[in-house]
């Protein structure tokens, strides 16, 4: 038996509080200490926070994160940890990992594979990393690699195995959530341990940064592919797992693909080089007995939902708001909204604002009073009617012989978006926007009224999805919340008399399956045409999807919590011409 | 003597207009055959328009391209081309240009050095090219490179003008527009002809896309660095030179320098490939005389002002809006945007709105109707006063017992971007914003106020260069336009009594330097102080812009003309906690 005592860090760190994200790891390596932990990993560029984007340009941000760096070392007596922290050399910076043992920078891993698809921009900033070096620590062989690395079936983590004899593969990672993210990595993670016949040490990191959310999840995993340890999912933890090196070397000698492998790599391969250290464990009696942390993983909605309130929860905190105030229409969104902004935030840091106008009907005005009692929550009502007067007069002039449209139906949700501004503005309160992707994709929303806000938490939840999630929210044991009335009556903006969504949309479980072809797929017209749908249809809908762009643009961050969110992950020109065709 | 004759056309293109944008290659391919030429340049990516970003994830967008280039080829007959396009393999796309000739495509360069900082995210689409063939057409040899592989001077061009004694490198390119940039290429672009004895044709893109105008300005150059022909800025053209390929072996014959060269690159480099084609020139009898194109290069002010014009007139046509509508403060903002307007559109195309409240002083109504006067276009007079009147009475109970301040002040400017934005859904006028780059900077804006609108004429302009513009134009032939009263009183927003911009700001020939300093050369704090800035008046500012990041995610698109534009050239964090400090 070698046993090593792990801990992963799985922290939720703040991007740019270099100073308290260093504090966070010195406090947790006290704790992983006090559990007799000997290996502790910390997130991909936890002292800086991920991703820092543009800051990695200034050389006093940089400079900021070699001193944290420096004082995360000296708190590492009696214990080895791998910090992931922005590296510099006289040449570049470097996505890199910092291996510390007993006050002692002990060597470094520089990222290899930096991503520069989907969110990420890492080619913006980053020299890649060329060497793939093992730590001997006297005698157990560990390989440190970060976050996309082990994504690769041939990439450093195997070389580090094959070449270099690693028992154990530490990956530090800050990877992104979408819909089943956890479920694909813990796959993955799996076959490159079963590969490799390694035990694989997965930290990601968990928290909101602007549209993106970590989802922790990390994972230990044995060397033919078991999960030994797994983080819950949205929430901070210190995972402790007690692993054998021993074990590794034993399914090794059972391995028989194994040994072609590692001929291969000795012919072919770069040379590997290693970095010796002290042992990691000092004394294996001065371990009090734990247990493996193994969460479950969450279910599909519960999963969406923790990433709802999750990220809301961060944007508001880390961005220095208590309270948030958003619109309540008595529709779906925005009392799926509350519900979120409710259980990240707590019911009197929520501020419903009911805004009726003279289209609005009774049993929305019912609905959304019913929401606000069930959540808790404080209720405004503020009737737009006088500005929306005011408004047609000052205009009559120049709208003089035209006809009630859409200019008159966009003032009047303009007047909520100002109305939610201004209580914003007096009372420092964030506005949180309630659309959902159905509608950000087809531009079915008015620019500076409904979109008006600071942060926009079911962004990129279809309108299908909102109505799952409502109704797995309701079927939770504090619940129902929202109204039944909400979930079954027809979806309407109430700008004019009598509007549906459906005057203008077509019903949205086919519009969504169109979006999502087309959005997240980048399937052609005729493509879609194939599934099934109607060409005149899928030609309009592409056309509504394209002509919004430039709303797209004008709307707040909102949680990606899909493959191809709109923001950074789908980079579209206004600008453009290209027109979708059915043959 | 052996003469070649050069076309370098100059051209717009627009993104997604493939079969538009063919048809224009194809017209000026017949225009160049007509003036002799032999040899005709078109820009970087000309075929699908530059920068097509996500547009190129879609299968069948590269399909459509491969399509047009085929069309093209077959327009060649008798004249040589060399065409921008997204080229595909089994394995990746590229960025590369077709050489054609004669309805054949005699081969394909692919370009090396994808540029991922900045504007830039060509990693994020395309594989890199390897190859740095020279065509040898009958014994002339020509390079061909695309954009970013001519600024390294140990680039593709060196390679094939060293190792494959290419006498004429032609790169073709899409270089977007800041300030001097015509004067930095014109001079990188002389070095390398000069470097590599050669003559160097560089034919890059005009017009505007999004973010960014692409200057023209192509230029040719001789073997001793002297230009030859030089484009137009900020316009179509279609640049025609004759030059002496016999010129460049006389020259090399008397630089000893370059013999070393050649001998390291011949032991060094890789191999050139080398691409058989028929002569460039068939008959040079059948070549009417011409004088070589040589446009003079704009003045400073000039230069931006033109790249203004264009990038205003292309985003408003290109998007397919005829008219434009802007408020008319009676500032030196709106002042010189309307100006801007009217240069690119017409006096028929702008349309302005004087939208006084009660603060605002008689000066600034009179301002505006004469500043409309002078440019002759339409002016709507549209008090706000009945709107704010109603939602000062609709916010009474919740505001009571609070003083008026910057809630009362924004409902004001978002009265105004609500009136701007019903005329724009009521007439189909796209409304431009005339905040600058100073106010933007620090957040001194109101968010779906002032900011409410399709597109940012003077985003990238700083407020003392505002003024610098705005006399500049005053003193065209034309001039005067802008009334003299808007340029000497003191800025202010009017949206209370008396308020002035210094009462927020400091004066913006202090603040301008800061903010140049701050954002585009990302100073720390410290260093902005030892520049001779009060420590507190830095701190201050810099926390303004950090501040302000979150109002600058939901702005329109403007026109960059610096190094640093806001938007996607600079991505910061709106989650941010990183503060300078000075020491």
């Amino acid at each position: 038996m070698r046993t090593v005592r792990l801990a992963l860090a799985q922290l939720n760190m703040t991007v740019g509080d270099i100073e308290g994200n260093a504090r966070k790891i010195v406090d947790t390596l006290a704790r992983a200490r006090g559990q007799g932990a000997n290996l502790v990993l910390f997130p991909e560029l936890a002292i800086s926070g991920y991703p820092p984007e543009d800051l990695l340009l200034k050389p006093d941000f940089i400079e900021a994160n070699l001193r944290a760096l420096d004082e995360i070392r000296r708190a590492t007596a009696h214990i080895t940890a791998v910090v992931g922290y922005p590296a510099a050399d006289e040449y570049d910076i470097y996505n890199a990992a910092a291996v510390l043992q007993n006050g002692t920078l002990v060597g470094t891993y520089r990222k290899h594979y930096l991503p520069n698809y989907g969110v990420f921009d890492e080619n913006r900033y980053f020299g890649e990393g060329l060497e793939s070096p093992v730590f001997d620590f006297g005698g157990d062989i560990v390989g440190v690699s970060i976050c996309e690395d082990i994504w690769y079936p041939v990439g450093p983590p195997q070389l580090q195995a094959l070449s270099g004899g690693a028992e154990l593969l530490a990956n530090i990672s800050a990877s992104p959530y979408y819909r089943g993210k956890g479920h694909d990595r813990e796959r993955m993670i799996a076959t490159r341990a079963a590969d490799n016949v390694a035990i694989v040490a997965y930290c990601n990191l968990v928290g909101g940064q602007d549209e993106l959310v970590f989802d922790g999840h990390s994972l230990v995993v044995g060397p033919r592919g078991e999960v030994l340890a797994r983080g819950p999912a949205f929430e901070e933890a210190l995972i402790l797992v007690d692993v054998d090196l021993e074990e590794v070397f034993r399914a090794r000698l059972h391995d028989p693909r194994r040994r072609k492998d590692v001929e291969l790599a000795r012919q072919f391969s770069p040379q590997v080089p290693r970095v010796e250290a002290a042992p990691l464990v000092e004394d294996p009696e001065d371990r009090p007995p734990i247990e493996p942390t193994l969460a479950d993983p969450p279910e599909p909605l519960e999963e969406v939902y923790g990433a709802l309130v999750l990220g809301t929860r961060d944007y508001v905190r880390k961005n220095g708001f208590e309270t948030v105030v958003l619109g309540l229409s008595g529709g779906i969104d925005s009392s799926l909204t509350a519900t979120i902004a409710v259980d990240a935030l707590g019911a009197d840091h929520v501020v419903g604002v009911a805004m009726p106008s003279r289209f609005s009907s009774e049993g929305s005005v019912r609905d959304a009073r019913a929401l606000a009692r069930n959540l808790g929550i404080r209720l405004l009502t503020i009737p737009i009617e006088a500005p929306f007067q005011g408004y047609l007069d000052a205009l009559a002039d120049a709208f003089a012989g035209t006809p009630f449209g859409v200019a008159e139906e966009n003032i009047q949700a303009r007047i909520r978006g100002n109305y939610l501004m201004a209580l914003s503005n007096k009372f420092g309160w964030l506005v949180l926007t309630t659309g959902n992707k159905s509608e950000s994709a087809v531009g079915y929303a008015t620019l500076y009224g409904d979109t008006a806000g600071g942060f926009a938490p079911i962004k990129d939840v279809f309108k299908t999805l909102v109505y799952d999630l409502a109704r797995w929210r309701n079927a939770r044991p504090d619940g129902p919340i929202i109204p039944e009335s909400v979930l079954t009556k027809p979806p309407s903006a109430e700008l004019r008399p009598n509007q549906k969504d459906t005057d203008t949309l077509p019903p949205y479980d086919v519009l969504d399956v169109i979006l999502e072809l087309y959005v997240e797929r980048d399937y052609s017209a005729q493509e879609i045409v194939e599934q099934g749908f109607a060409p005149a249809l899928v030609e309009r809908v592409i056309r509504m999807v394209d002509r919004a762009e430039y709303k797209r643009r004008q709307v707040p961050p909102g949680i990606k919590i899909t493959t191809r969110a709109f923001g950074k992950d789908r980079r579209l020109p206004i600008t453009n011409r290209y027109r979708y065709r059915t043959e």
